[in-house]
């Protein structure tokens, strides 16, 4: 449909929308389902912007299949450069809350295992690695987008 | 000297380099001198990184200061492309590097205290807010060079 892959309103960004409102949701539910997040700043940090990275993910990944399905790509200037700024905040904060988490439960981990039962800590662990995984493909989003802009 | 600010060659990327060789500098010491940093993985972390931005951001501030010199900015393909490249891992290490230390550094003030003395944790502290600062000057300098490649 166009020369930049992944940009906006093509199969390839529609793609990356949906892997991260997967990967953060799946972040999101193995965080805070039947385990006790809110006593460590890190992990309530990692809840709040996985929560934001849902929304945008997905209402993002609906305008990607409109302009598929429309046949034209919805690229005025002045949506672009939000799409591209507010994909560049998201990416920056996931990695953070993935970094934050990773190293919360790497401490925990070496602790002498009160803080952390087994069962736990697997789900931390697992939540960090999918909010790593929703901040690389927020990222290329990103770097698509910003591609986009630059190039015009 | 031309229409990018901030790119390869002018002052102002000389003063962005010249800010993340000192920041750096400056988280790596707090983080090192006299302190044991070596018992956790995120401090470790950190000084790799920070030993690995130090090198690299003093290499670019003398092709700067070269360029200027000189006269003559050298903006070479495959240099712009190689530093833009190291640029922005360097500039997602130390992101991640700098939230590590917070959160761990966090944690260790919020437990009952005997892990972290005042003196330490204060240290632990500054050299993770020179982290930040070290990161933002560094993602300064690879968008404002990402943004030269991707006009040409």
């Amino acid at each position: 449909m166009d020369e930049t892959p992944g940009a906006v309103g093509t199969t390839a960004s529609l793609s990356l929308r949906l892997g991260q409102a997967l990967f953060s949701s799946a972040s999101l539910l193995f965080m805070s389902v039947g385990v006790e997040f809110y006593s460590y700043t890190a992990f309530c940090f990692l809840v709040t912007i996985m929560g934001l990275v849902i929304p945008w993910s997905a209402t993002l990944a609906i305008i990607d299949l409109y302009s598929i399905i429309a046949g034209c790509p919805l690229r005025l200037p002045g949506v672009m450069v939000i799409v591209v700024v507010g994909d560049w905040v998201l990416s920056i904060l996931s990695l953070a809350a993935a970094c934050s988490t990773a190293s919360v439960v790497d401490l925990l981990v070496h602790f002498d295992g009160s803080y952390c039962p087994a069962k736990f800590c697997g789900r931390y662990q697992l939540s960090a690695a999918m909010a790593f995984l929703s901040w690389f493909l927020t990222a290329a989003s990103s770097l698509f987008n910003l591609w986009l802009v630059a190039s015009w």
